[in-house]
């Protein structure tokens, strides 16, 4: 018998997962909720769009998650901690924190334990609209290369343009940083005492998606680039090790310090960390001609490619990036930017009659596709694949004096169908296709209409991941891998998937009626599609919506 | 001392008036609410496009309601029912009503009496939708002039369609049926005992708006028309006058039968009846260079042009009839099919957290123009005026995952004076000047937020009717002017509006800057109007809501 400890760092909070390297079987898990800010999150009322956390959370989170799922897994009569052979890592991303020159956050410092961007900069946080917009046009100018492989637009969640951001209105924390250290890669660090930036790994999957790196152009982006940017950006270029690493490969061992604090063998393997949607696909046994689709509040689409295909870019994915999900392969990101969100918007902001989630699938269950009249548009966060427009905002369409909050609740979940099902004909028309559906994450446990319609509007078949907590059984398999088949892992992630994964027997089938329905309907939602998302196409509203966010955004300012 | 009465049938209620004809103060009122139905409606479940009444009712609510408001004016110490010097009367329109060879409507005959289609084919009975097209493309076809003066397109609400259809899905009641009156027409009758076909008198009104009436063409639409349509609507054309009546004119006056029933001294005339929102207008001290907007669930704008202009035809206007308002000038009419019916439908079927529409409304006060980042088309029940389109629908945009209830509240206000602005520009454009907004309806009484938007957006004073129930008191004027001077009365519309109308010491101004914001508002409105309104224009998506509702009524066939 062998085990695997997945960790899983997500918005609000850390899971621990441990599990049976060779049946899949998950015997112990344990949640750990950040305890600062609100949620975990770490807020300013006067910068909405901030969102930052407080890495000393992540550090308690790891010892207390741990700690609980082995206490859990201690219930079966089999396992023992010294049982457990290499540990896995994800978190969510671009979350880069600013560390000193010895690799420690400057938030765990006395000195900037209260300032906001020393904090680490949670994927979500937008205060970086403005250098995004600056980034893009001289990449646009200069390397148009660097933008062809993260879908034309770079954006403000990622790790330049939160530097730079930082940079402008913190400088003092600017200065202090010698580095600026993902999540991903800081945590598996601690792990394996390489915190120091002379030693410390970096994952391809953040540095391929989120900071330009690609061997294509000799690593991360080039300091004459940046200087164009601003100057004072060569001065991060040039603390950037020249090369990344994958899944497969060790951060390092774990140290006798936090073996003994979490309860493990000291010295067992930890595996390169990477984002939660990337280990969330390989928890879900993604591999060539699969399409796995993590569904929550977002929706993350990933796709895996061989490295021997010729790619090409494909304009409005978010990022292809090689072994960023598994070594050999391509890593294909895409994304949806609101779908549980969407929902919950109906559901708690304007609470139509207070129905909940359950008495609106009911009612919407009964109607047929069309039979509404409605037709959504799924923007009310952007749209991040095929537009890359977090500018762009939700419509509702058909609207009679009969409609009611059930059928706007059915219009809302086909809405991000048709926005999928526009990601699925874009990989399409690019020649990465689909063999096989795979859906995981909080929405494919929950709601067998969402899974439905998505059959129907894409034509396929959906099928389930059979872990709930694909994430963390993703990282668990990269710990299983990095142990190796002797020590009682894995040799590879075919093996580790065709052990440790799996499907469940649930399959949500297209039916051919609904499907031309819904074709019908997809055509419609495309004409809005292009006529609002487009610029310059032969129905040109685009700049209705962007009008209307000046408007707010002047109206807001007074 | 001399006092009138004025009779109001509404959708659902009728309401007696008592006035003084010399100060236009209202000593009695009393409304009789309609027992068959649903409220006061007959509807079939199996189309829900249909909405009968039941003639009977009228009957009752007549005596009913008359009793009441004398009785409430007999308070008035120098009241006595012997000064009341004449009588008017309002409806609803079209609303035809089939009766036999003497005038008596089929449906108080035991043979009919369970039948829906001998039942008044109230206003808004949209079960003739095929039929209005089918004449639309005759006229078009043959007599572009009948379209010219009614915005250009003959409605399903409207008198022919509704005949039409009777003649397709009940031959045996369009076979009974020697001719169909307006309900505006019958109430007068029945009081001065014209209803024999051969002495009823039409009134110009609801013959010109809706039955394609005009001395221009000699009156009603001439045989060679109606058999291109359909042959056996000659028969029912050759049953009609050639001349039509204005509402200064008399329709006879008042039998002892009904004065001893009513309470009411015999031998008083009776004014030619006209539609509510007509009355409305003259309640409202309509004349030259003023707009009355009857503002209620929807709005129907009112106008009137001396006869000595030279007025064009106004696309998208839904009449320009010689007298139907006032005599000596044309009567312009205008509309808004849903208004206060749009923000009810927020209020009541969507309901957002149960919300008052008093709770949203003080919300919706404290937002600035633009603030939301929302816009609307409020085209939840289509668009009267100026597309003349059933088959248009609503749509919000601009929605976010914070959008909230009264920031929609306040966008669907927004868009009613948009859809409000249109009709003014639309007017503007073909020398028909506005020197003066007055609003009366439900809405004037209740909402100051609403006047205060519509003062802002349509960038003019916003003034109210002094009364709460104008289309009674101009009926009650009708009713003066036919008495004339010497009785007591009036010699002229003109004199009577002096006399017994007036407006409300509170006018909304526009405020500049509010203005300037509403500007490139209405601007963006006027971009999805036309988008989506206009067929063949620069943006052209006509067709989307118009597949959406074939699909609509596809999905709900089956």
């Amino acid at each position: 018998m062998a085990y695997a400890m997945g960790l899983d760092f997500g918005t609000n909070s850390v899971r621990a997962l441990v599990v049976d390297t060779g049946s899949g079987e998950e015997i112990g898990v344990s949640v750990y909720y950040y305890t600062s800010g609100t949620e975990g999150i770490l807020l300013d009322a006067q910068t909405p769009d901030l969102a930052r956390q407080n890495p000393q959370d992540y550090l308690d989170g790891l010892t207390q998650s741990v700690q609980g799922a082995l206490q859990e897994a201690s219930a079966a009569l089999e396992f023992d901690p010294s049982l457990v052979v290499g540990i896995g890592v994800d978190t969510t991303g671009s979350t880069p924190i600013p560390v000193d020159h010895e690799g420690r956050p400057l938030a765990l410092d006395d000195h900037f334990r209260n300032e906001l961007a020393a904090q680490a900069w949670l994927w979500k946080d937008h205060t970086a609209h403005q250098e995004a917009d600056e980034i893009t046009a001289v990449a646009r100018r200069m390397r148009p290369q660097f933008l062809a492989r993260c879908g034309g637009i770079y954006s403000s969640e990622w790790y330049w343009s939160k530097i730079l951001h930082c940079l402008r209105v913190a400088p003092q924390v600017f200065k202090a940083a010698y580095s600026w250290v993902e999540h991903a890669d800081w945590i598996p660090a601690v792990l394996t005492d390489t915190c120091h930036p002379k030693v410390l790994r970096r994952n391809v999957c953040a540095a391929g998606h989120k900071a330009m790196f690609s061997t294509e152009w000799g690593g991360y982006p080039d300091e004459t680039f940046l200087a164009a940017v601003d100057p004072r950006l060569e001065y991060v270029r040039r603390g950037l090790p020249s090369t990344t690493h994958n899944v497969s490969q060790r951060a390092g061992i774990l140290t006798s310090t936090w073996a003994s604090r979490l309860g493990l063998p000291a010295g067992i393997p930890v595996a390169m960390g990477a984002f939660d949607a990337h280990l969330g696909a390989v928890g879900s046994g993604i591999g060539p001609g699969k399409l796995v689709k993590i569904m929550g509040t977002s929706t993350c689409d990933v796709m895996v490619a061989p490295l021997t295909q010729d790619l090409p870019s494909i304009p409005g994915l978010c990022g292809i990036v090689a072994e960023s999900v598994l070594p050999g392969y391509y890593g294909l990101e895409a994304g949806q930017s609101a779908v549980g969100d969407i929902f919950n918007w109906l559901v708690e902001v304007i609470a139509p009659h207070g129905l909940s989630h359950d008495a609106l699938t009911a009612d919407a269950q009964r109607l047929r596709p069309g039979e509404s009249g409605l037709l959504a548009l799924d923007w009310h966060n952007g749209n991040r694949t095929v537009l890359v427009d977090q500018r762009l905002t939700g419509l509702i369409l058909g609207l009679t004096l009969h409609s009611s909050p059930h059928e706007i609740y059915r219009a809302l979940i086909e809405s991000t169908a048709f926005g999928a099902c526009a990601i699925l004909q874009r990989l399409e028309a690019y020649d990465v296709h689909t063999d096989q559906i795979i859906v995981c994450g909080g929405i494919s446990a929950k709601n067998t209409l969402v899974l439905q319609i998505y059959a129907d509007i894409l034509g396929r078949p959906v099928h389930v991941s059979r872990s709930a907590q694909t994430p963390a059984l993703g990282a668990a398999m990269a710990g299983a891998v990095v142990a190796g088949k002797d020590a009682g892992g894995h040799g590879s992630f075919e093996e580790a998937a065709a052990a440790m994964t799996g499907l469940r027997d649930m399959v949500y089938l297209p039916r051919e009626e609904m499907c031309r329905l819904y074709r019908r309907l997809f055509a419609l939602y495309m004409r809005m599609h292009d006529a609002f998302g487009v610029k310059g196409g032969t129905d040109d509203l685009y700049d209705v919506m962007k009008t209307l966010l000046e408007i707010r955004s002047s109206a807001r300012s007074r």
